[in-house]
């Protein structure tokens, strides 16, 4: 009867069908998945811990399924293909924020838990924001990590890492999907990181101001409405309504991807602002640093002098592996300090929890 | 070049296909749809602002793609059916927080914006928290709305509004869907609210106890869990951790649907603990006071005596329109006094942000 009701008022989507369970991760590590459509000729299981896809079998009541596996421990995105559209897992609450796909994630334990698992340790809070941008004429979002014990008067002030998503994700995707609360709550429980706050901006004005007819030039290469924002902007919002530390030795930006080139713009090009750049991936392409970007870096002494540290992290198999090879050579010819953090693996956030527990070890310290 | 190196490392769901527009709301508020599915043999729109499903029309490039409207200024769930599958819209990044069904929300202005608008006023804080809970021997989730100005360490201390989600959603609903912080940055700005503190709880520990072997008995319909988690947890960790006036004068209750039904539980039982309840939409079946809930209800006297507000919302067209009058009529019979709040429409997050809209302009006057 309960569900009766709720079922005819139209507040559940599959009127009549029950929740399946998708995914079911079982104790040895290999995972289950289901999907539910009779009339279709071929369902295939996408997902990143797959070299190619795996199509599903369908029994007589229209359910299609496959187990795979044992998976390593990890994150990972996945989605169904249906006759060639992919789609998320109808049947798993844990989407991957982003603009561009739509996928889920499915969550592999480890034994010990990974540094991402949510651990009985203290933990800090993930807060949504809003400000004012004049530079662009928008309210905008950003999602701020305090650690453990942060208080808005608190006599402590922190370090601020200043941290941006790839091409097509959002302000929340280092949240939901780089679970980098988690991570940090664990290293600092763990005494391996230094507390501090975390901004993760939404990087991407191009939507809200095509909107507006405000910007027509879409180049997602562009990096000069992110420089100005964050120097305009988001640093002064942070710094007239949280407990930071003002000065680039306690002042970081990382960034993935389309993030990389922005933090790697921003950062190289103020190091009176940033005292630390740790580029994940970054969409930066060969001797970019001779062309594009030719006036925007600081010269390599001043850069030498003022940046604690400047990282590039990229996995072997990432596509964009060779460029961020390409940049340390430029960095070397040009005599500019750099370490480097390379990883098995491709262009994926699994990579990315790993880049940034690394360099949450480093920072600040 | 660039597409490309992120097509072949496979960030994108959908190698070599442009994102498409979906939806599209027009300047008339007519709503364009889109779907990319090829093989599919029928692809209907199902949305909370139909009254039934609508086909969609194939292109020769395998798009399916319909036009309705125009459609009135809210914020409404909607899904494609594709062969009889409920999928959402893998275009569109919004959507709509929940365990049974997954959909995507779409927005029609209003002209004047919505209450639940973002607009250009203060805005509070919406914050991601973890607290032990000792009783469930969990970790669990809390989303808490913070006024404009809150400040941890400040000298002002605020009401506090314990908020639950329905059945199947999570403690994300009330803020993705129900916009409540934009809801309440909206009528503080315009004096029409009290600045409060607002609490989202996950209400259903049943997921993480069956996991854990630690429960068995799934009855949705027990309350005892839920009010054991407010009175032993949630509220200690809120008084411990946030600057909360800690009497009932100033601690609501409320809730929709399943949780209209925990929050009539908790609140009517202990009206020492809230001074204000407001069920929307509960889920409370025919002369429950007489039954389940007998044992649960402080007498009538105690009520009127504590109670500022008791208050039942509803649609009429709701599925539980005639369980809450059968509610409302045993208040009457028993002499307990009630407001009610009688709406047009069904069971749906539109009513749900109309009913937080009138509570608010209600609670702790």
């Amino acid at each position: 009867m309960f569900a009766g009701i709720f079922y005819s008022s139209g507040i559940i989507g599959q009127p009549g069908k029950g929740r399946l369970v998708s995914p079911e991760v079982h104790p040895d590590c290999t995972v289950t998945f289901r999907f539910r459509a009779p009339a279709a000729g071929l369902v295939e299981l996408s997902g990143e811990f797959l070299r190619e896809r795996v199509p599903l079998e369908k029994d007589t009541s229209g359910i299609w399924s496959v187990t795979v596996g044992p998976v390593g421990p990890d994150l990972y995105p996945y989605s169904f293909v249906v006759d060639g559209t992919g789609v998320a897992d109808p049947n798993n609450p844990h989407l991957f924020p982003n603009e561009g796909f739509q996928r889920s994630l499915v969550d592999i334990p480890g034994d010990p838990p990974l540094i991402h698992a949510m651990k009985d340790v203290l933990h800090g809070t993930v807060s949504y924001r809003y400000y004012r941008s004049g530079s662009l004429d928008l309210i905008r979002p950003l999602v701020i990590y305090t650690p453990p014990g942060y208080r808005d008067d608190g006599s402590t002030e922190y370090p601020v890492l200043y941290l941006v998503h790839g091409m097509t994700d959002t302000e929340e995707t280092w949240f939901k999907v780089g679970r980098v609360n988690r991570i940090l709550d664990n290293l600092i429980a763990e005494g391996k990181a230094e507390p501090m706050i975390i901004v993760m901006p939404y990087a991407n004005p191009f939507p809200a101001l095509l909107k507006k007819n405000r910007d027509t030039d879409v180049n997602l290469l562009r990096t000069d409405h992110f420089t100005s924002e964050m120097l305009r902007e988001i640093i002064p919002f942070m710094e007239a309504n949280y407990r930071v530390l003002g000065d680039p030795g306690h002042r970081a930006i990382a960034g993935f991807s389309l993030g990389g080139r922005q933090c790697l713009a921003a950062g190289l090009g103020h190091p009176e602002v940033f005292g630390w750049v740790f580029a994940f991936a970054p969409a930066i392409f060969d001797r970019e640093m001779e062309g594009n970007f030719k006036n925007l870096y600081a010269v390599p002494e001043v850069l030498n002098a003022n940046l604690k540290i400047l990282s590039v992290s990229c996995g072997k198999d990432d596509g964009l592996i060779r460029s961020a090879r390409a940049l340390m050579n430029e960095f070397e010819e040009r005599g500019i300090q750099y370490d480097s953090f390379i990883t098995e693996g491709g262009h994926t956030w699994m990579n990315c929890r790993l880049f940034i527990s690394e360099a949450a070890q480093k920072l600040f310290k």
